[in-house]
């Protein structure tokens, strides 16, 4: 049986010269409290500080870089107890779910998933032999016992991963009531929301019609109007920002497109839309308009703007159709950004008061459209290796093509974009590893004092985190 | 003169904590038999055992990957011997043409070429001196005099190369003479099969019409309606499995795209594309809906499906006149996965029975679109880095930027893809060397322990392979 | 403070044994002339041997790569002295400028900018202290006192930095009036030009109808025809071969498209063009149509045909309209070679009289499409990486992705293409570090013999550039 150990140096070049700068970076940031300005933890958890369930509800079935490489190699969502849209029978033992993760753990090596659950067997749970299916039931027991005790509520794990502040994300019909709950309970965690008003600004949203309606009603706008609908968001965005503390905005369209049509266009766009007889394009159009109408908003409530294209959700039609959205099967696609974001750009992308965030699964835009504009535009920064991405090699390939054009300054630090809450500090650290060993290696090869290298791992891993949210 | 020697630690990173990690993988996985269960050696080869030819005509003149960098550079194509299509003369003297190439050697500092063959000359010539005008003639003796050799015959080489299978590629109207001959006549060498449609298949196909005419005849099918045509493939399959021994299936389209037809659509399409006066788009989507045809026979039959898109054929079209295809004037092209496989993967994508191995030689698609389509569709694998990427960088690119989202468990091992049988050992050792040096810096970054390492490499070399095409 | 200091073993690998080889192969070349076959410094320097101006307009106003990361982080233009279209004011004080550029030092790390801008302070000014807001006065002072100082005039610093040949870039309206002086003043430096015809040949150029007239009135052709606009180009490049020493042309198109239309079709579309009212695709297809006859009269008059496509020049609306064009807004986008240049290649392309370098600011096309399309075609060369690709990193890349496919003979040396004179030493040395380490690793890892990567780099530096260029 082998055993699981992480090693002090993990993650750092093997040179044993830029190994030690590597460390030296390290050993000053790796105590920096966690932000986690981006994220999807179900702010409930904070708020009822219930008791996790069992080892397979927690780790296995609402997780779907799990469950994918799972199902990719043959094993059925059914046993692995990921329920059925038609609410038909799944695995229902939680140890029987474990075991057949246990014996396919194999599968996850060389993947940023292994790095993961490794840090939380080893540092949540204290397990010293790599997982198999000969311990299969000895890690069931021991997580099984752990997550009955206090220490392992999520408000003791919250304080225990030294996070200063986390970034939830709601709807935009969303009340906000965990959050209310939350600042009401004298807790001093701090846990804020994030404004994510697709399912009522994506025409192809399930539900459109009815979101946009509830939207109107929350807002009391009278949303049949294209002004009473932006005052809609409007509106909500301040409950976003006064309920829940929320500093940002999120948007995961399919494209980066933008758009700046004159206001009766766009009233004339509405109509459409709201018709519920959109085409394709028109739909398009919409959400990209509505880039440049949040855009415009965030420059008059200061609010960040974070936009999340690129995506073919939900690829698998069979999937969908049994378990639903948000089952592994999205992919991304070749995504523009040059042409797409030109109108939103046009209009207010000098404007230094507004602070967008890119974020990409099409790492070839990096270096080619990403760096360069945000390299130049006051506006842009460069949000961190997303999904996909958020790997050691991913993270590599993001600096070395990133930082020549943008610099360190045009990024954002980390984001950890998980609901997988025990895992985010082994994200966060895999990030602070990547970055000394990036940083060491241009002090390695004299490309810049390892003074200076200190100031940068520092403002990667907070200030600039702090800034580009304003947290 | 510089000496020619195979350093034993070629291709390993310098560093040598590493370097003795990927030494101690390789060791152990160095002998294993090799498997080449994608290539486009001739069958006759194996069949009659004659000798081969001269240097010229062994080594330069069918090698487009030898021939091509020599015509960059300004060496006219007939003064390598490369016949012309009107049978015009070309350069006759196989000395001569040894001569040209040895004299722009230089030209492949750097290439894979010049691995494969450095590795030739001392390993199968017991040649010691780097190629170069000056020792040109003492090479064209010594290569000369061995191949008059019994020990240079095709089956004396297959045997001491350690080839435990290895699979040939034959045109659906092709009687596999060959393989019914090697198969009487007792040699226990094992040469199958690989049924690749696309004469009988691709209607953009010299002499289409007359193929599907000519697979009807063979399959005693009637190929004037869509279902008997259907039946005639399904026919030939059958026959390449029992006579060729055939595991797999074999697809070359200038696009991954797959197409999802009524019967009724799919019919008229047909008569379309029989009637020989299709537009390229019906061209194209009849390729398509013929992918998704394949895809389901193979569930039916069990044989794997290869996909190679993305390829401008002959692109020269000076060259394309005077010396016809496959002259080394094959460019690749962007290639979308995404949205081109929808069709086929939503109908038959989810069933574990289907076995589809997607190759690419637009690297870009690697991380972006097939490491997440692999990491979870349970019927796609990756294949191996392709032709222009089948070399050091290329694979360690495609090592670094699948693994992370697909594992290593959803790639299938090495294929040679060549018809260079002289280098076939040297192209797998590149492959092994180039895995075990991506384990080692995992290992020596303390990202996966050792004892893991050596399974996967293990696994890289053999066992995927054999799983992957049923040998 | 901490100490400027340019280390001897900069940008060379860290491993020892690899960076010892790297030295070595360095310390042959280091002191070899420069060759800059492609720039944008300005004849007139050469020509009248002014003194510079102050540290502000010679480094920071003009430089766009300074300029942009400023802006980028919300320093307006105007406050680092860049002149407004409308003759607004602007911060005239040099010293202010000089200020705010140093208190925004640090957002140059890891940048090429910062490399070769310490470079110019350490080895032109001979300065010893990285550059930061608490001695931006003596920098200032410093390099205000060097540039009243004989040695810092153009021609003895063009002497000092040993360059044997540059080459400038005119317009092709452009009476060279500044190289027919150097050249009558017995001045010994070769400053060439370069003839780039963009004003006259895209029809989107502003003021192209006048350019066009103009060109026929300097070259004494009636450019009321095609046949005799051709021949104003023609007459224009014997003039520039002339009067300038020009050996080669460049072109700089949004795309790399070419065309071969029939002489009917190329008058129809000339005429369009002509008339001030052709459509955007009648534009594009003009300068794709140039492009091929451009090439054919490269094959007549022998001289080298540069492509520097895919750039979305002056992106952001509000600085063009402020500032006007160069000014960091430029934005390189996705870039198709392998069907763009089909046309051009079909009809010219296997001529080896035909010497064409390829430019892409899209990385993804070296390994696809560039390196596969010059490893072929006999009249193509890649030129080295561009603009924001030319840097350490960058640099990598290129050979990493480009070598195994086109091998270093199909590639030209480097071009530092840039108007910030007193880095050109910087640049070409940095190209020079990082082509030693790339064949260091190659050294290292047994892949290249020594003595071949000796003949390589000094290729590299040298032979191929003198040979692609005709120097």
């Amino acid at each position: 049986m082998t055993k699981l150990a992480l090693h002090p140096d993990r993650l750092f070049p093997a040179d044993p010269s830029t190994r030690a700068i590597a460390r030296r970076l390290y050993e000053r940031i790796a105590g920096l409290p966690i932000l986690s300005p981006h994220g999807h933890t179900d702010p409930a958890w904070f708020d009822r500080n219930e008791l996790f369930g069992n080892p397979a509800s927690l780790l296995i079935i609402p997780d779907h870089y799990v469950f994918r490489m799972l199902y990719s190699q043959g094993v059925p969502l059914e046993e692995l107890g990921v329920p059925r849209v038609d609410g038909g029978s799944t695995e229902a033992d939680p140890r029987a779910i474990w075991r057949r993760f246990a014996s396919h753990y194999h599968l996850f090596r060389g993947t940023p998933s292994r790095m993961w659950l490794d840090w939380v067997f080893v540092e949540i749970f204290g397990l010293d032999e790599v997982l198999s299916a000969a311990n299969a039931d000895t890690y069931y027991d021991a997580i099984e016992a752990a997550l009955k005790q206090e220490a392992f509520r999520p408000r003791a794990l919250f304080e225990r991963f030294n996070i200063e502040a986390i970034a939830t994300t709601e709807g935009p019909l969303d009340p906000l009531d965990h959050h209310r709950a939350i600042r009401a309970s004298g807790w001093q965690g701090k846990v804020i929301t994030t404004y994510r008003p697709d399912p009522a600004l994506d025409p192809e949203f399930e539900g459109f019609q009815q979101n946009v309606e509830r939207l109107g009603e929350l807002a009391r706008e009278d949303v049949s109007s294209w002004k009473g609908y932006l005052r809609a968001h409007e509106n909500r965005r301040a409950y976003f920002r006064e309920v829940g503390g929320a500093t940002a905005t999120d948007h995961g369209h399919p494209s980066a497109a933008t758009a700046d049509l004159s206001e009766a266009e766009a009233e004339r766009l509405y109509a459409r839309v709201r018709s519920g007889s959109c085409t394709a394009a028109e739909a398009e159009l919409f959400r990209a308009q509505m880039l440049t109408e949040m855009a415009r908003m965030s420059i008059e409530d200061g609010m960040t703007l974070q936009i999340h294209p690129g995506v073919h959700r939900n690829h698998n039609a069979t999937v969908m159709a049994q378990f639903g959205r948000d089952k592994g099967a999205d992919i991304p696609m070749a995504t523009d950004f040059v042409g797409a974001l030109h109108p939103l750009l046009s209009r207010y992308g000098s404007d230094p008061r507004l602070n967008i965030i890119l974020f990409t699964l099409d790492e070839d835009s990096y270096a080619r459209e990403l760096a360069p504009l945000a390299g130049h535009y006051p506006s842009l920064r460069l949000g961190p290796p997303w999904w996909f991405n958020d790997s050691p090699e991913g993270m590599r390939r993001f600096r070395e093509r990133v930082t020549e054009t943008a610099g360190f300054y045009n990024t954002v630090g980390f984001n950890d974009d998980t609901r997988a809450f025990l895992s985010i500090p082994a994200r966060h650290d895999v990030a602070r590893r990547m970055d000394c060993a990036f940083l060491a290696r241009l002090v390695a090869e004299h490309r810049l004092p390892e003074d200076e290298a200190h100031e940068v791992a520092q403002a990667l891993t907070y200030e600039l985190v702090k800034q580009a949210y304003k947290l």
